[in-house]
């Protein structure tokens, strides 16, 4: 019985470790399209907040948007309003294109694409976008953004 | 005894899932640390071959320079030799800044940080990077590269 016992811990470790091998559920990817979208939609609707949920609300957040580099949530915030919402500016209408979400283990995940921003007086913004997200409690975040033209 | 067995299997078990979450190993922080470094030395010997050791020799390789997107190995290797080797360009000499590598799991991990680029004439090129990397059976590579300036 000892043996069987072995036996039997062994073929539970390894589908433990096969588990976490394993193709991760077509759920997180769903999961993370949605929160990417739902951005997408606040964005649109000049809701800066709801924009913002998207992100890990943490000191540790990563943004890196062009040239600069913007650590924590209320900072990332402060950056957004100076750049879209101060002295009259517009947050324009956001777009993605080609946008590509690789789920790399239980609770870390790869999104990138195109992103664009057309404003109501025609002019348009270009660029690339690759995120870096985490399963938190609260569901999947965003921990580091990098955006770039 | 059964019943010892399924103790022995269920700690077995825990001891493999508290593994799983636990903080990597310090040695792959340390190889991707050194695999970076190795690009750099390279970089800075004008030897784009050994530089481009650091990435994932597959079509499937991604690199995001600035506004523009290429695919596959060879394209980004391509690219490399347009902007820094063709018609008397130089290299120049490439250094880091507030690297951080972040191991998200057993085969997945970030790098981040800041470039930059001297070059003879003395003019500087300065800018921010985040890689995406993936332990493949010839170790640590680069799969995803964003680069912006």
């Amino acid at each position: 019985m000892r043996r069987a016992g072995l036996v039997l811990a062994a073929l539970l470790a390894f589908s433990l470790d096969a588990r976490a091998e394993a193709a991760p559920p077509a759920g997180d990817e769903a999961a993370i399209r949605a929160l990417l979208d739902e951005q997408m939609h606040a964005w649109n609707r000049g809701d800066l907040d709801g924009y913002m949920k998207g992100y890990w609300r943490s000191p540790q957040l990563s943004f890196f948007g062009g040239g600069d580099r913007t650590h924590g949530f209320d900072e990332t915030l402060a950056r957004y309003r100076r750049r879209y919402q101060a002295d009259g500016r517009v947050m324009g209408t956001l777009g993605f294109g080609e946008r590509e979400i690789e789920v790399l283990s239980s609770d870390a995940a790869i999104a990138r694409g195109a992103w664009h921003l057309v404003f109501p007086d025609g002019k348009r913004m270009d660029g690339l976008f690759t995120l870096v997200l985490r399963r938190k409690p609260e569901g999947w975040r965003i921990v580091h953004d990098h955006s770039s033209m």
